[in-house]
């Protein structure tokens, strides 16, 4: 209904000022919003759906597990622990899990992979932070190289593998402690830098948070930053990037 | 000029061996003493230098941006004021600057630009970081679309900039107070968004360390943050992400 | 005994100038406070009490119930757990318990609910916290809307719901991570807008007060916030909202 | 004019269906360049657009009064200072202003207040804020009491105001140092509490965080707590919440 | 005059009933309008009212510093500035003035002062602060003890002094930086402890943070901690506590 | 040794250069501190030794409450658990623990105690800590009043103990939460208010660092604060107070 | 190859423009970092590798502590477990394994050890984090003296043992509650002092922060600090600084 | 002279004893009145005494300088400003003052410097704190190598003075921002690293926290840290370590 419509109606008493009022209080939405955001929906959807399944119910896990295996032939999930597991292999029986990365997947084991991201880590500690980038990135179609315990107080580490960092389209620096390592790679490469905290470290490390700002302030050019310990946020952010270089080739 | 561009003229016998050798060779930095001008930036990274201009003695900050305008013809410096921009005026006659942007440079006026950034703002009071962000963009050659005042407390005027903003490479969203732009554009785009939070707000935001709190953990996906004011660093990661995608074209 | 009367008596020596000190050391708050102290207790009364029941001693809370049922025919108790609803059955055998919002009561089945409040949530992960405020506030006799896992990072789920939320007397916006929910409502709606921080999230988060400044912080009009996770205190300033609607039809 | 009234006026024929459609028809925001001027905000809150005047440049604050007293006929701002009072005087010139509120403002001297809201401050020092709040509410059409330097360090001041302010349907609670007046006023109203943290204070203080966060705690029911010193967004809750209780009569 | 002395002037006859009647018959507060003048605070407390003179409007503080010193022959301000100095002179011409303590003061001169405390610095910056301390306990008729710049590095420098520490009543701790002062005195006398933390120090002493939470976190025992910089309160309780031993002997 | 005799011998090669180096090195503590030192040990022992059980190892703490025991006929150890009590009870059989309040002592029954400490509590749940001051202070010879769960959110329940309060020598004010609580009384009474912030609350209260900034910020004159849950640091320090007044009568 | 060989190559079409690009980028590292860097790990060899046990995985420790034994004849860990030390005596028979310290090691029983480091803690509490401290500088051949239970509230058992203290070339401070200890060492003696926060405390310690801070702001000379019982760190260093005073005699 | 010269030469006859005599008779501290000059510093520490300049008041400066400078032929202060030069040049003519290091000194032209310190910094906003530590640690006689503007993000900058920065006997690492370089360095020398954050930086730098908290939780070896922009302290330590290793050659 339009607008003149609408008035007329409220004239001729059709529609109660009420209903008018209401209406006209949500109008600038309902014309701008709807269309956008639907067709959005659809544009969006080169990226699955991933589960945290951290805390969610038994029930419903299961029931998005089994919903989204159903609908993509796939499911991805971070941060399940054994329990979750054993549940969901009642439902999608070929499903596997790690404990170290406490990844709880079934992917599509012929998946193509394009591109390039480089995920660095600082220690052995940060590994499952590392690995939850790494295969939330596979997951998503990007080809990754995996470079571990590469900490700056042992620099050769770094540089020795300078040649596959400088290739990637984007690169994953990922520690915890005092989070130094995204700022020596970031005046290495010419790429972006997502710079992933990890909570790895004790006392004044405050859980991550010191590694976050030692990453947020960094002198070096080139380097963003996500949440504390998020390896899936920099896996689709990196994949993001991935793709807008992988569509070069 | 870049190495890519400087080894096709090498090949092709545009420049000599002798010329190449000779810019390959200068040592990676220049010393000046009091600092290491890092002449082989461009070459590791593609990016010219880019000058911070508070807090920097005069001399030196004159010498800087002779030293940089002579070697590429332009140059580009951020959060100067109007006394250093009369000092470089006696050394760059026509360099220019605004007082609102405290950008201070000489750029060259025929530059191509390719790609497309997107540099939101929630206020108006956001605009001097999101200027710093868009203006060094567009010095590293990236085409920029200024959309500013959408914050989420007029939720309409955002959703009418929906097109423009969803077509570009890369989104910087830049917003003080609450900072919540950043987690609604990174639900409506599908490309990465650089968060910058900005100090504009009081009481409880402490100086924009409470945005960046909230863009750090945004529930939306596609985000990552640079520090509080940081207009530059964003145009930077922006301008690496948009060259991605640029050279798809 | 006034002022005259009590320096007679310390003149005649009746009572003690030890006496009379402290009567005129606290006289102020004789005069003032009592009468309406205890006036004011029946005023309150339109609230009954409510029960924090998280780490008060067993027999104490039994006491409690007991004691509230045999008073009121209903009773009402927050954070509790399954072994205190077990003790709280040997004395109430028809109370009610529900594991996910902790909430233990027997409420009268046929209590007529007034008003409107809209009850929404960022994530599913704020349910708790919502059901807190949403049980508390209809123990209340308010009339509760339920829109829950509503997140501006889908921002079509929440503009799909805003008919029932503008029609609301009082808005609880419930909302973890980085809390931007209450900002985008608060720009939807002309009615107050309760915010509601939760602890769900992890790492810069810290336990939800990273949700609580953004909400403090909020660009948005009409919003006022009260503790992390404080369902409980939500439901309770929105029914008073509520009433100050209701009794207008 | 507010929506319902245009309904009215539709409904009875006192404006014609044209008029009533070029008022809804207006784009719901105006662009100003710089700027988006929230033209639809009154219909979708029922609230004029009040301007926020610290760092605004001076030829964007005179077109905003300028555009609002033409529509509106009045105008209200905050935390303005003399400079922008001479300015803005050039364009209104019986606008008034007052440097310790620092509103600044022309409101119609014959506007109707409704209601009650009971303004409390805990000392003489939150009176800049007090006045933001009430003077606030007051252009919004709301009737406030002021009742001033009644902190709990001498609980009788308070005592002896309590019929005033148990009559009001909202009061806000000014206090700066611990901010302990919110819990106080909390325990003996039965009406919601709009607690205000003020910068008063020094050293532990950290800028009014102390006191925010024992208003954030408070032990009493019905408080909900809005930025440090934000007087202006607690004179618009509370005009919500008075206007429900306002119609009732 | 106390409420003890008066009390037995009255029962002496020293005084009529009817002159009493009056100084106990006052309102316990007087209304100012813009503050309520605690006039019932030295019957309830004992001590005469202070100013805390910084922010306080010119008008304001001048009817206050008169009204005190017609009512008391004396009045006693802290943190006041050399322009309010000047203005205070307008009205009570013989006040005084210290720059360095920022004391504006008019006090009786030979008032008695009983008891003893000592006022103890780490350093001469924290000598300000002590003053505030010494002179406030002088104003409310202590004797006191200065023993400045016995920092713990030094710690001769205070052991030489110990004699004079122990004999005190209650001892003042007054330290900025790291705060140390307080815990090696409180293990080496038999007294209460009053520490004060200054705002003395630069980096992660966050003005007078870390030296508070040093205080707050001592391993000796009776010490107890008031807010950074505030001589004044420390002065008043260490009074408090100097008149229980005071009336001993 | 004296100087002169050392440097003699110095001379005389009697003492190498080193042995006299590290003489003059600390010298100064030497002539200035034992003595001192040693006698002061016995003026302290006024107070006997309390044990701190959290965390001590078995045998340990065996051995302690041993050697006090048998020194004294009496032992007093606060933050006991079970276990401990069952390791006491070995050696000391007829110890006492109640785990409410953790304290496990033997203390002789026919103590004499002096005095007044008011020892107040906002809620039951800081009734631990309030023990803990208690049964310290009475330990020490203090005769306590107990006055529990008069929190400021139901003012009258404080004002109806006033009397009792202001008797004492020394107030103990315990409240967790927003900690208002230490405020109202210092408002109230004419003798020193030790406040106890407790870590009873949740979100924001952060473990009760909140309650303590609340009580540091206290604008009540007469404040002073021990850390978080330290029942035992005000119970010795409220003595120190009590006695000073104790000994007057 | 160096730059000419290269760009001639480039000429010819012997190596691909992509090839020379990617060289160009990284040779600054190549010639200047590797050699160094390489002959640098025989230079630091001086200090063997020590193991943090906590956190890593079972066969990766067995593995790691098998590797360190047979290249060295001896192996040590820090922050081991009682299932650690079960699983490492698989591997080494005669490994030890105490609980309090947490230190799983063998070592050489006839190591010579050379120098002095003075350990000192304030409390007993502190002593895991000294021994771990002093057993790391053992291990490398420190020869260690261990004062513990000397904190600054009992400044005689201090001050009664600075003869060993001032004989050490380095000495280790180690505090946790207000960590006052460092600063008074830090006076006392004229070697540095590696102060080490420890989490022994409670309410406002933070965990540590609150010693870290005290320790960082200390008013003493010649005082460093390492994280928050980082006894490892403090070994490390002292052991550095001992290194250099040992060479003397 | 310091203490050992001074026994050696009692002990060769070059000096009386009663001249000796009267060196360590002097009391060891001197009473200025407002504060006590720590002369028995030199005799403990070997160190004479330096000072701090901000915020002295004028006369007292004075007359330290001119007591220091009469005492020992050469006197050294940081945190000068211009203004506290001019009368320092009224007492000790020959002063000389840097305006960027802020140093106010006259030293001995032909002092012999001993050892080696290498002090660098990430950038040059870092040199007026870098400087302070160079001339601390010359003017106690340390031999200090310059190596600035070698930050992290220029990796081949650093790398390529190594050989300088390995010689020293101690390395003091400053930077602001993030603060990596001091891990970097750790990671690369066997000398003990003094870190010290500057506040260089902006944003969530926080004044240099975030920079101080990077270095707390280096996860490279052998390096401890300083209060933010404490060059002074970093050049007190390094020259103890220093001194240590200069007395082996």
């Amino acid at each position: 209904m339009d607008t003149r419509t609408m008035l007329e109606q409220v004239k001729n008493g059709e529609i109660s000022i009420e209903e008018a009022e209401s209406y006209f209080r949500k109008s600038p939405f309902e014309e701008l919003g709807y269309a956008k955001l639907d067709s959005h929906r659809r544009v969006r959807s080169g990226f699955p759906e991933v589960v945290f399944c951290s805390g969610k119910p038994d029930a419903f896990l299961q029931d998005i597990y089994k919903r989204l295996y159903e609908a993509e032939g796939e499911v991805f999930g971070t941060r399940a622990d054994v329990r979750q597991y054993e549940l969901m292999k009642q439902v999608i029986p070929k499903i596997q899990y790690d404990e170290v990365t406490r990844v709880l997947k079934y992917e599509n084991p012929d998946k193509e992979r394009k591109g390039k991201i480089a995920v660095c880590t600082a220690g052995t500690a940060d590994i499952p932070v590392a690995e939850e980038a790494a295969q939330t990135a596979e997951f998503f179609g990007s080809r990754v190289e995996r470079i571990y315990d590469v900490g700056v107080s042992g620099l050769h580490r770094l540089l020795s593998k300078l040649d596959i960092i400088q290739e990637a389209n984007c690169v994953v620096a990922i520690a915890g402690m005092e989070g130094a390592l995204a700022s020596v790679i970031g005046g290495l490469v010419n790429k972006p830098v997502i710079a992933v905290p990890t909570s790895v470290g004790y006392g004044a490390n405050m859980h991550g948070l010191s590694a976050l700002l030692t990453m947020i302030n960094s002198c070096a050019n080139g380097i963003s930053v996500v949440n504390i310990d998020n390896g899936y946020g920099a896996g689709y952010i990196a994949t993001q990037i991935n793709r807008l270089g992988v569509e070069t080739y």
